[in-house]
């Protein structure tokens, strides 16, 4: 019986898709989301309905020309054909639009004193190399040796031991490793544990400025646009810890060009951090009498559970 | 004096971008929008600024999340990788959406009694050969022949002579020349001109129903929608005489399978026709003594000043 009611709740919920035939402005759109509407998951096809709403008021209200059209679909096959493995320009399309920035909020709401999302970027890699905490993660000679020291916590203040940290930065040209298809293996990168007192801590080299990558599709729509292309110097970070929300995020230099202007949309101002002069009891402690320059932050991770409280609460659309 | 109110104008029309600083759903639309809006041309600004508003707004009502958002890109990414200068898949995903369709109707609006527009799908080519009147444009064997007349003439009823008429369809197994690379040069297609009767006519094979190209994303995406990949049955016809607005159109043969569940939505009424048997004056006017089967049908083309008047009349967009 059971069978037989999920049978007909399911054929209930899929409708028939209206008649296809002179289709105009007037008619599209319902006719389009019905067929669209053939499927068992409520959550695509709620997708596809907002979806489809969004692509014909778009090209409603703009009255789009055939060359625009065609203009769009060509700048989106282009897009696609410059991708690589290590090249994901339609993750940067959807952070120069802002959707990334966006969409971090929606997944990763944070209740009050938890430390800020940012976006992931196109230069997370799976492949970067588990390193102990004072490994050096960045090797190229030209950087300005930094020493970075965290602690992550929860929202009540107790350390948090045993999350993974990803690490990702671009090298003193601005160019991540994924960008030099002839390095020898990652670099600028490495995926860390926190200690008993929820501490990591590595060597790195000081960020800088540089340009998203700009011989593609986006390059080219940011020059049509006006925009310019760069990004605030910035250090990546990723924590995983079972029980907790994923963070993705970053921390982004006082001062560095760009920090209100970032072709991402990325910066807050959380996030924002001082390059210290290191001290003698820092260096002494993690045994780096060479290294002149210190980066001390503390994240705060929000829980599985208020995160999901905080989606709850927002989110009205079926799941 | 000229050239300074010009600059003056143009640098009014040129927003400030707003600071890109701690952005989050309530304020990233606005700001995204000022950093799309430094260019000089109104006519993108206004474009850009709708397709933002509604990514953002699609990404808010759905409470999009990182993996639906991956996904989405991942699946724009391969739609591009799939893409060759014969295989358009990001024409067939405005297709499926109903967006190419729309679009046929904003950019070619019909005055009464003026033929109907459909899409153009994504096997049109520029490389198909001139033909005279009377010529063979289908050579596929197994296709049952078919005899076409059809006359071209403008809304006031008079005849348009030298129009150049692109005609395609696929062969009898629903296959079009651009999906054969082996075959040698192009089939299935011609450019023709109408007489000083307006008149043209050619051979053909009867179109047959055929899936839209199913094996890359597109297919894979109607799989998961419940959508089945069919075409009525169809020939398409593309009309460019100077002083008339482009006509982009297809007839649908009635009857068909799939004729009211178009996969790319592009059917109406009045392009849906009959197939005779022939008749003996036509086989000996045309000379056709073998064929069994006429499709005759008359276009009417609307003037640029027409649809330019419509066109008009129905935007308020900045152009």
């Amino acid at each position: 019986m059971a069978d037989l009611r999920d049978a007909g709740a399911e054929s209930a919920d899929k409708e028939m898709p209206l008649p296809a035939m002179d289709l105009n402005s007037g008619n599209i759109t319902e006719t389009v989301i019905s067929f669209c509407s053939q499927g068992s998951d409520p959550r695509m096809k709620f997708i596809f309905q907002r979806l489809i709403t969004h692509i014909h008021k778009f090209a409603l209200e703009t009255r789009l020309s055939t060359e625009e059209w065609m203009a769009g679909l060509d700048w989106l096959e282009a897009c696609g054909q410059i991708c690589t493995p290590n090249r994901k320009e339609l993750i940067t399309v959807s952070d120069i639009f802002g959707l990334s920035t966006l969409v971090d909020e929606i997944q990763h709401p944070k209740p009050r004193g938890a430390t800020l999302g940012t976006i992931l970027g196109p230069f997370h890699s799976t492949e970067a190399e588990e390193k102990a905490n004072g490994d050096i993660l960045s090797h190229d000679p030209k950087g300005e040796p930094l020493f970075v020291v965290c602690q992550v916590r929860d929202t009540q203040g107790n350390p948090v031991a045993g999350a993974q940290v990803h690490v990702w930065e671009a090298d003193s040209s601005g160019e991540y490793d994924l960008e030099k298809p002839d390095l020898d293996g990652p670099d600028g990168r490495g995926i860390l544990r926190t200690n008993e007192m929820g501490e990591f801590y590595f060597a790195a080299i000081v960020p800088v400025p540089y340009p998203i990558l700009c011989d593609g599709p986006v390059g080219q729509l940011l020059a049509a646009l006006g925009r310019h292309p760069y990004r605030p110097a910035h250090m990546h970070f990723m924590f995983e810890k079972e029980g907790f929300d994923k963070l993705i995020t970053a921390l982004y230099l006082r001062g560095s060009e760009y920090q209100d202007s970032d072709a991402v949309f990325g910066v807050k101002s959380s996030l924002v951090v001082d390059i210290q002069d290191m001290d003698k009891e820092t260096a002494l402690k993690y045994n780096q009498p060479s290294v002149k320059k210190l980066l001390k932050y503390d994240f705060t991770l929000a829980s599985d559970a208020e995160a999901e409280t905080l989606r709850d609460s927002y989110s009205t659309a079926p799941r």
